[in-house]
């Protein structure tokens, strides 16, 4: 299997330059001042080295949740009881979530695929790649066998790959996984637990404790390997962040752009970057997580959130919105005029300066 | 004239609390983390406040562009000739420029309206309300009269008042109009000239040094009053500032919520503010301006901006995908489940602690 994973790697190749100099030569051409759209404009850049060519579309807009269980709650690191994911994971395909009304509001698709969550779910919207009743707990032993965790990353990745949309959003949903977040992006980044661990859904002072020691234990128990990524999807990580992961992957291995959304997201794509540097060409950020570890993972990407608005509820629900602002670069570099098309040019100059009115018809 | 701009101000009341009660206690029956939507939680209080009802709907989206000519490009602090305005003026109601292809795209209707145009526009689609042939060189002189100031003010009031839609934006077209706005914000903010003055649209070096030269000049020529709003909008401003000014008023006399595109949009509704602080409760904010006045504007009103996208066209392009994060706070507090309706208790919870596996069957 890991002879699979090291192929879907290999899928994920740079963006197209040449395109992404001819969308740079488009943008110099449309009547504004250089550089006046920003983001905007960089965003059509990548979608079309993505593409290989200046004209892209993101009419098809797709939302892929991984949700698993997390075996660490037992150690009492979350605010909401396990059962939670569970209940979330069926009403995300019911439109009753956050990420799912949204999604609905702004047409985009939604795949909801269980990997793991701890119960057997009679939902037949909810897709079923259960590889485990979720996870051991990691302060104990590590949370999957590597086996598992490549399983995790081929199942994320083959769903991306199989879903028919221009681009993706990844979201998840399973309590306790900003505890497995956090203990990944400590490892993978060399940086302090307290540095990277934030409330989560919005846990105790002693919760939030728990948790920390939670994350020390099991990094110190485990040792993962950070520079081995599937290692330390499989000591400290999830089934859903496995799958995240792949879900980054299987998008660039497609070539289609891909939406990071909050905190959990942003650490299964850079597990997605430090497999596959290539990865970087394809993410797209979204909205500034409200959690501490969220700028330090983005950091390690180079990349910077599009929106604040103090958002922490995970499921993708970032993603939505970040497909508008996707649509919107689209717009500009497709259907704005050149300064040839706008008819702008000095030969009305003088006449202004001089003081003088003139008259223009309105052009066709 | 002055007594119909006195009436409007008082058409401007405060946000129903009551209403913003209920909004609140909604967010919190909601199936999320407390707060964990952030700013679409906030945004949805709002809206509830300002239409007096917990479910409010932006389906009318609507932008106004109010455009004029600034006397003060004589100096030369522009990179654009002054027939940008003009060219641009009909562009935007063609879905040809920046701002209308996004209002095309995401389905927002959009009015060009002429304050002050240097020409006679002989676009039906732009509607002529035009004061005067552009405003005088406020370095020599008041850019207005007083009389023309309050005019702008009460017909940009209007304009906005006319206007079907359930949320409006405010945008300009107006090259020198980075000039008067930093010449305005200067003289309200108290503040530095080198403190507010950008490069707008990207003028040369020497440009940027004839820009702040000229904005000096003006403010130690006129003297404009700085708790008299329409003295500086009239020493110091432009058609396009004082119609934009009455946007925000008009959008608020008749409870719209109304959103700040850019820089000069901000300053447009700082002025508003400084008119009539109610106003604050109607205001939205957008885009985080590249523009250095912008950060000093928003924060004379205590608001912050919902995304960063390094945009600095004008013409209220920060406005449309604005609009889209109002639609996602709408969706949120009309579509989300509640705790109950999300059927999560804790009933299940003590199976999973026990490691038990169980079933739930999808509900309708």
């Amino acid at each position: 299997m890991e002879a699979e994973l090291k192929q879907l790697l290999s899928e994920i190749t740079p963006l197209d330059e040449a395109a992404m100099a001819k969308a740079r030569e488009r943008q110099a051409q449309l009547a504004k001042p250089p550089g006046s759209l920003g983001r905007l404009e960089d965003l059509s850049v990548q979608l079309a080295g993505i593409a290989g060519q200046v004209h892209t579309t993101v009419a098809r807009k797709h939302l892929l949740v991984y949700a698993g269980d997390n075996g660490v709650v037992e150690e009492g690191v979350s605010s909401s009881p396990q059962s939670v994911t569970l209940m979330q994971t069926i009403n995300l395909t019911h439109a009753k979530t956050g990420a799912s009304v949204l999604a609905k509001h702004f047409g985009c698709g939604i795949t909801v695929c269980d990997v793991g969550v701890n119960a057997n779910i009679r939902e037949p919207l909810v897709v079923n790649r259960k590889i485990a009743y979720g996870t051991q707990n990691m302060t104990k032993g590590p949370a999957m066998t590597r086996e598992q965790a490549v399983q995790a990353i081929l199942t994320g990745a083959e769903i991306a790959k199989q879903t028919q949309a221009d681009v993706l959003g990844i979201g998840e949903m399973g309590i306790g996984n900003t505890t497995t977040s956090s203990a990944i992006e400590a490892v993978l980044l060399d940086a302090d637990v307290e540095a990277v661990t934030g409330r989560g859904g919005g846990v105790t002072d002693e919760g939030f404790r728990k948790k920390k020691d939670a994350i020390r234990k099991a990094i110190a128990l485990n040792r993962p390997d950070k520079n081995d990524v599937v290692d330390v999807l499989a000591k400290v990580g999830g089934f859903d962040l496995a799958a995240m992961c792949g879900g980054f992957l299987g998008a660039a291995a497609t070539r289609r752009p891909v939406v990071i959304d909050g905190y959990i997201s942003a650490v299964a794509a850079l597990c997605a970057f430090r497999l596959c540097p290539n990865v970087r060409g394809y993410l797209v950020p979204s909205h500034a997580s409200f959690e501490i570890g969220y700028k330090l993972a983005m950091e390690a990407m180079s990349l910077e959130p599009m929106f604040l608005l103090g958002m922490r509820l995970g499921e993708g629900s970032g993603c939505p919105i970040a497909f508008q602002v996707l649509e919107a670069a689209c717009a500009i570099i497709n259907d704005m005029a050149t300064f040839d098309q706008a008819g702008i040019d000095d030969s009305y100059l003088d006449e202004i300066r001089k003081g003088d009115k003139f008259t223009v018809e309105a052009k066709a």
